[in-house]
């Protein structure tokens, strides 16, 4: 059984990837709930939807986020209802939401109608939120503490970033899914997606059970780095790296994570990096790691386990 | 002060006559909340809809409920997820529903959030829901006690109608507004519109306040009324006024409404029920009162005005 965290779109097509060469009894994704909340009357899980339609084959690769084919109706009477437009729901990606929210209203857990919903959208893996109790990414900026999607989609990360919180972490309930696996001992390597680390990953990290459960793993940890060349592919993690005075580099990255990773993916762009990581007791593999089609997520992806593989046999 | 009591449809286009034939100030329109629903974890108020969208002009003309041009992207996806679809919610109609119900779990009133969702659509005259609290219509059946809209939308009126009940009646807290013109004795008339008597009239009637404000009333009530020709022409009316062993025909609705109307607006094509009417004590007048138009919808408005005041002139 291999496990991955992921966030959004770079955490989403690696998904993808792992499922295209993964049978759905080995594979599970933990995705962030960090960035969830609660708009308009419902409740908004976006990493949960971008690995869900991205695994379904319906995401929207133009925006990273939402429906392809979507349709904005919904937003345009809204907004001139005088309702809040900043963040864009569409027509089309509304029936999740509403589904969500009348089930988590109902007393289901969030795990479960996320189980059900990527059923429905014919997905056989399985996806799990890294939380079914609110876990709440919140940045700490020039312009004072930020709820997530305030500082991302309505300030659209303009404020200095100085640190970030995750409320709610300490008492999180992890999953009862999530639980069996941990208590199973049956995962064989752990996979980080190339998701954006200071609120993608971190806030899975955050929770004090999948915390310790890295720290006393009997498994390896396979991350792939999300800088490339000095930059982010998408999102803000190469800027929030630079505030948080990191390294934007797949260095910095290694480093923020620390001993919570045994090996490093990162792209032939930052092959001279290589030496610098295993110096720092880091296995390196050095690949192309843009997934800009499905082919190359399946790559990546098949490179990623074998990596995984071999650590875990190095282990044994 | 005119008040027209209205429903869906009929009362709809009656209240845009009325609309066009008198100032703001001059006409409030109370609407049914009988057939108001959760579904979908939305506070839906049909009939409310209904007229407030035909006062906008942005009703389906078509299917006689919901918005023009509308898309169904939402319904669509939510079927295919498994929602429940047997109520139509179209992407555009979609943003009223958001907002009222957001506004009613913030502890907003009804008649307050409706105000504001009038407004923002550009209606000048006055639109208020006959109670801020749930008056529910429950159908009573050959299959037993149903929710209004499970009768209607859901079973499509099939079942023998063998009564009604309002919930909630007893204990409707009526809109500050419509305490107000009730104490104000500055109404002039009371227009019932051609509105299904037993779902859409009946609900006002059945709130005490309003039924007893009729009852000892010093100002005339005037009735369109909604059967013509022996026929409803939207709606079951005629097939519930023959289930409950009513005549089918405008005799069979003034005699439901008994006291409470004092002059009737019959169609041309019921002229020969006039005697009988005038029999029964009640004022006639008999005209075209199918509003196919908006011309048509003003020149019944007209008539009907004219007639309420020369009804009041009479009391005088």
């Amino acid at each position: 059984m291999i496990i991955a965290l992921a966030g959004g779109v770079g955490g989403a097509r690696m998904a993808m990837g792992l499922a295209a060469v993964l049978p759905p009894s080995k594979l599970t994704v933990i995705v962030n709930t960090g960035d969830d909340f609660e708009h308009l009357g419902f409740s908004i899980s976006p990493d949960l939807d971008t690995v869900m339609y991205t695994l379904a084959g319906v995401n929207n690769p133009a925006t990273g986020w939402g429906r392809v084919h979507e349709t904005w109706n919904f937003m345009q009477e809204l907004a001139g209802l005088g309702g809040d437009d900043w963040f864009r729901l569409g027509d089309r990606d509304l029936a999740v939401h509403v589904l969500r929210t009348m089930a988590l209203n109902n007393g289901v857990a969030l795990s479960d109608i996320t189980m059900t919903l990527a059923r429905r959208m014919g997905i056989r893996h399985r996806l799990l939120p890294m939380s079914d109790t609110p876990v709440r990414t919140r940045v700490v900026t020039s312009r004072g503490e930020l709820a997530f999607q305030d500082y991302f989609v309505r300030l659209r990360c303009k404020p200095r970033v100085q640190g970030f919180r995750f409320a709610g972490s300490r008492r999180a309930r992890l999953p009862a899914a999530l639980q069996s696996i941990i208590h199973s001992g049956k995962v064989s390597a752990v996979i980080i997606c190339p998701s954006n680390p200071y609120v993608s990953i971190d806030p899975i990290f955050s929770v004090p059970v999948i915390r310790a459960w890295i720290k006393h793993r009997n498994f390896p940890v396979v991350a792939v780095s999300p800088i490339v060349g000095g930059a982010a592919l998408k999102g803000p993690a190469a800027k929030m790296m630079s505030e948080m005075k990191c390294e934007v580099s797949p260095l910095g990255v290694a480093r923020h994570y620390g001993a919570r990773v045994d090996g490093w993916i990162i792209d032939r762009q930052d092959a001279k990096l290589s030496p610098h990581l295993e110096r720092e007791g880091k296995s390196v593999v050095v690949t192309d790691t843009i997934m800009s089609t499905r082919a190359k997520s399946a790559n990546l992806a098949r490179c990623t386990v074998s990596f995984a593989r071999l650590l875990a046999a190095d282990r044994a």
